[in-house]
């Protein structure tokens, strides 16, 4: 194994550290128990959007606290769902009067917990609501989840609810767009090699030379099919097919496009991915109207990548387009 | 080989047409010769800021183009020199009456066809001023230059010398801005793994399983040492003792600091460098005041870090803060 880490045991709490020296200006860390809060938390009579999941997917979540997008992040061990005590701590932290929003990628062991904390929070008298995120179109249920898994969706997701909180929207409106922004997008990824777990220390699985898992989770969980390697081209065939067929999209949609590495592809070939993209949905009567390029939500340091399309109106546009500011994601 | 490519003879160009279709508002691609330009070039009145470079170290130079940053960026063929050609078409497209500021990275090739570039310019009347960035400080002559090699502080020239042309600097005033940088920046890097040019198909060194290669160069060159894997800590001490001792910088420093992947490194761990480093440098009596996390100069698909620092004051800061809006960084 070979990673820039220490012990794997410090590995989190480290990466947590390292975030916190960088960005003091934007964001504050708890490390007992963890999670990440915006630095000017709680703000008084905004809605607050949390979310959080296993470590191993930086930016998600961390990346994203900031002005214009989450108010918190709850970040687990590696691949491993926080604790309810966690969520409910990050709730208080950022609670500024006007309720919480649940952002949950839909893994069996992040809904419990999260529905663990919201009960919490209830008891103390915070509104909370929760949005499931289940944006995977590769397989139904699968080791980490019954039911499709949240996957790329969940960085749009958080850009448009967290735009929508700091617009001053109530959080029944905040709940309803980010549940909409899920219900218009769909994603799937392909993976050229594992990742490996840092306590593990060896590969999830074993891909031979010439193959590639079609569909895989971002935990390294399987796929649809073990494939032999392709050009990009037809990689992107591959994924993009599924995805528009399951909306389905049609002509003349407006898709806002996530084209996500998986933590150890470079931005040379995601150029790449983007070229056949473009191609391949305007020969369908859809336009690209924005985009991402960039290893946005990734499985420590699996090479591969995602696609993720959202069916865009001028209301989701312009809470795209809305200003945030957090180590990741910056603009406006 | 494992990548998100089609016909290796095809990855340069396709990235560039990907690049174009996912940031038109941003910059426009010129394929024969290949060069990058800001939309809207030639700006009237304005210093243009031009790098370039072999592709294969995305986003440099093509993501640094548009306002604030890069008027253009010429991409050669993976890990080999743009021709003279590419660089003088690129001159003219973006000459917009002020002079042009070449940024060139010191390996052999890029500089004798910069130069050779900036006579083709003379002879048209266009003024030129060449700044060569030699910040590593690992090795003096190697696989690809004599003298030190130009890295990480590359990107910091190109963001403050482009904000120098932005705010209507002369030619003489920003390529003294862009020397002062390169002055007072010094890096080194260390690669865990090999790349693989596309065109060669297998890495282009071996690497034990239990080894790491201390003074990288981006191209895969040999560095100062090939030793044992150690903690993330030791490497970043590693790093920056010989940066430190080579300026040098000294207690009471404000620094800009860079934590550079090299392409396969995942974020996660470039946080736990942040960490150590921020540490150290406390430690020394000097201050980060601005910091970049993140895969800036990357070597394709290459595992490891770099970091650089660069002494800072008010002017510098200033330039640094200004707003930027190209594909890989944004800000103000």
């Amino acid at each position: 194994m070979k990673k820039l880490i220490n012990r794997p045991d410090d590995v989190v709490r480290e990466a947590l550290e390292g975030l916190a020296a960088a960005y003091p200006d934007t964001l504050r860390v708890h490390l007992e128990p963890g999670y990440v809060v915006r630095a000017d938390a709680p703000v008084t009579g905004k809605v607050a959007v949390l979310s959080g999941g296993g470590s191993g997917h930086e930016p998600l979540h961390t990346g994203y606290v900031g002005r214009g997008m989450l108010d918190a992040a709850c970040p687990g061990p590696v691949f491993t769902s926080p604790t309810p005590d966690q969520m409910f701590e990050a709730t208080k932290a950022v609670h500024g009067g006007a309720g919480v929003l649940f952002i949950v990628k839909n893994y069996t062991g992040d809904v419990m917990n999260f529905e663990m904390a919201a009960e919490l929070a209830s008891a103390e008298g915070i509104e909370v609501e929760s949005v499931l995120v289940n944006d995977d179109v590769a397989v139904t249920d699968s080791l980490y989840t019954a039911g499709r898994r949240g996957v790329g969706a969940t960085v749009l997701a958080e850009k448009i609810a967290g735009a929508a909180a700091e617009a001053g929207q109530p959080l029944k409106a905040v709940a309803e767009v980010c549940r909409l922004v899920n219900e218009r997008s769909r994603s799937m990824g392909i993976a050229l090699t594992s990742c490996t777990v840092p306590h593990v220390g060896h590969p999830t699985f074993d891909l031979g030379d010439e193959e590639m898992e079609v569909g895989i989770g971002i935990h390294g969980e399987p796929g649809r099919s073990r494939v032999a390697l392709r050009p990009a081209d037809e990689i992107v065939e591959m994924l993009v097919e599924p995805i528009v067929a399951d909306l389905p999209f049609e002509p003349g949609d407006d898709v806002l496009a996530l084209v996500n590495g998986m933590g150890a592809t470079p931005l040379l070939e995601l150029y790449v991915v983007y070229r056949k993209l473009h191609e391949l949905l305007e020969a369908k009567g859809m336009r690209i109207v924005r985009r991402l390029v960039g290893s946005c939500i990734t499985s420590l340091d699996m090479a591969g990548c995602s696609v993720t399309l959202l069916r865009c109106d001028d209301e989701l546009l312009r809470l795209w387009d809305a200003p945030v500011s957090t180590p990741a994601l910056t603009w406006g």
